[in-house]
């Protein structure tokens, strides 16, 4: 690599030559004087010219010339151009618009240009920098990252919404969860987390379900219940907050908290439904629940603990009082669910019961050589993502999103 | 989460009354004296009892007792026992054997108990601080992580050793390699990396191959040709090396790199066989030169470039003097292959000319708007540790593999 400088570092050679190599972000050529835009992964820097260069946008190019200060910032002045990469298409859409003037479709169907806009581009950062928060949180708590099959023999959370594969002859299902995986890690490491994909053959076309999205997992032992779970949750939330920046949300020191029985009567009591009796919580529900969450806590995040157990997989530990209720809880966020966990059965004959005629079918090996109490929580970071930057659909939040109707690019 | 001392941290509570939680490790009834070893994630520790507690050895207690000093280090004298979660089952060995005493099948086949054994546990324990080396290296360098697709429209490397599955009633098929797609976000980002699996419907069944494994990917832009790439890996395999601790191997601040030519030429002269002509390496040439780079250069690792492009795919980048052979590189360790990579074609009408009639298969989009001179490798994570730990087959730094016989667990 010959010595090239970053866009955002040209102030500090100024009245020196330097190199920068990027894209033609944007080419303006007036009377008597020529710009170019240039972008690299570090921002945007402009180059004067007296005769038009003749390159069209987002061509890769390499200038060598003299840095100088002008009112618009520091500047190349004439540098010698030397293309590296033509473009020979042009995006669907000008990239150095401070909006992006496209529709969803138009985005996703022409990803890899219309990611490069830097309002798109942001996005993917955002997740990257939460990702690397989730992990920082856990690595730094005793948290093993652990690897998981993607390819299973049973479906693990439900038997619906499963993509089907033809396994050497035999056929095999897409994990919807690492869920079994890392409780049995559980006995192995005590705690664990894993960031892969996931796979839901989701047959409602939302704007919050995708066929895969990235699960952020983790699982620890040795709890006492489900509110263990949910203090290490709150942590990491906190650290992925903090890594979106300007953008952070505030995560309150002790997120608020909400027996489902205590929601549904809050509903009851101040909107025109009267939801008790019903085993789970509508989208408008949780709506209504975040804002009377911000309006009386001031947080924009709330538990809800305490699901009929009607209504939560086979895995959910049972409350010690109520066994109709569940150790579990769903971090809503913003008027959405963004994380469900809880307290899991460790012991093995909870599962035998709990499975009855259907438990050969799972491997509930893990759980008859000794398995400590545990519980734990999944984070869907493209929910993460549209929820911090106010994105209404999660496709915006996934760099080529899988649905019903989409399977490229 | 009551209070609960680590097992390594006794030492530091001499005198004082404490809980540790863990599995019956081992349970040792003497005469007038019992002994349970208690394992915990930070290691064993042993408690002293009059009277032989009646528990077997995984189940999951939480004792409390005086940590007293003994000549075997400190141990928890006369302590009070809680079952948290009884063992119903004998693991299939007995887990505190210093050696495993037991046949790769029967570990595979009861992964969540054999997976306990303090042996087999460190093996991803040294994955996950690998993958961590990895990502701390390329974070440092300003590559950002991405997310792609694991179910794609199209096979990426070759038509063969695909999964396929019934994607909503078309046909789709198990992604073997993010290329494309960390290509195409080299466009966006610059630098990116990905950690993810990867999926071969292997048809072989050897002691490599597996149908499912962690890829650690990595893909960089405005490079002059492959060594730019060769470069980066070897910082970055550095890093993992270093976080392998006291199974660290050494790798040179430079790593020898061998012509694919002149390593024929070597093995021509100095063994009895004549690979002059052959488009690829056989695993024995392999073995043998990293015999030749461990002699002539004190190094277990060899770069072999400059690969026939007859033998590696479309998208590699030929080499600028010779069509026939391409600007790629395979880095060997210890007698294997374990690294893959080089410079990419980055022009659409190389594309073009490269795919012929096929071209329309792929999504060339990326190469159309412009993309710099950009490279990249990936490696094979459980290959990485099998051979850093000398373990002969990766099913065995695996958690829970996958191949053409196994399913499950």
């Amino acid at each position: 690599m010959s010595t090239r400088t970053p866009v955002a570092g040209l102030h500090e050679h100024v009245g020196s030559t330097v190199s920068i190599a990027g894209w033609v972000h944007r080419r303006r050529v007036l009377k008597s004087v020529s710009f170019l835009v240039i972008r690299d992964r570090t921002g945007t820097a402009q180059a004067v010219f007296a005769t038009p260069p003749d390159v069209t946008e987002e061509t890769v190019v390499r200038l060598t010339g003299r840095v100088v200060t002008s009112p618009y910032g520091v500047e190349l002045r004439e540098p010698t151009l030397e293309v590296l990469s033509e473009a020979v298409k042009r995006p669907p859409f000008d990239l150095y618009r401070p909006t992006v003037p496209a529709t969803l479709p138009v985005i996703l169907d022409n990803a890899a240009a219309a990611l490069r806009h830097p309002l798109l581009r942001k996005r993917f950062e955002l997740a990257a920098a939460s990702v690397a928060a989730f992990r920082r949180a856990l690595d730094t708590r005793g948290f093993t990252e652990i690897h998981t099959p993607k390819i299973v023999s049973t479906a693990t959370e439900s038997g619906a919404n499963v993509f089907q594969l033809d396994y050497f002859g035999r056929p095999a299902y897409l994990a919807q969860s690492p869920q079994f995986y890392k409780q049995a890690m559980v006995g192995v490491f005590e705690r664990v987390y894993e960031v892969g994909p996931v796979f839901r053959a989701e047959p409602h076309d939302t704007a919050r379900h995708l066929a895969q999205y990235t699960s952020l997992d983790a699982e620890l032992g040795f709890i006492t219940d489900h509110r263990d779970v949910m203090a290490v949750l709150r942590d990491v939330i906190a650290e992925m907050a903090t890594a979106a920046g300007p953008d952070a949300p505030s995560v309150p020191a002790e997120i608020p908290s909400l027996d489902f029985a205590a929601a549904q009567e809050l509903l009851a009591h101040h909107t025109d439904e009267d939801p008790r009796g019903e085993p789970d919580l509508a989208p408008a529900h949780e709506r209504w629940l975040c804002n009377w969450a911000a309006r009386e806590h001031g947080s924009e995040f709330l538990f809800v603990t305490g699901y009929p157990m009607a209504k939560r997989p086979f895995y959910t530990h049972p409350a010690p009082t109520d066994p109709t209720k569940s150790n579990s809880f769903d971090l809503l966020f913003r008027g959405l669910e963004l994380v469900t966990g809880g307290q899991r059965r460790h012991r093995y004959a909870d599962y035998l019961t709990a499975l009855g005629d259907t438990a050969d079918q799972y491997n509930l090996d893990a759980f008859a050589y000794g398995m400590p109490p545990h519980g734990g929580f999944a984070i869907g970071l493209e929910r993460w993502v549209a929820q911090v930057l106010d994105v209404p659909n999660i496709r915006s939040t996934t760099l080529f999103p899988r649905d019903l109707h989409r399977l490229t690019p």
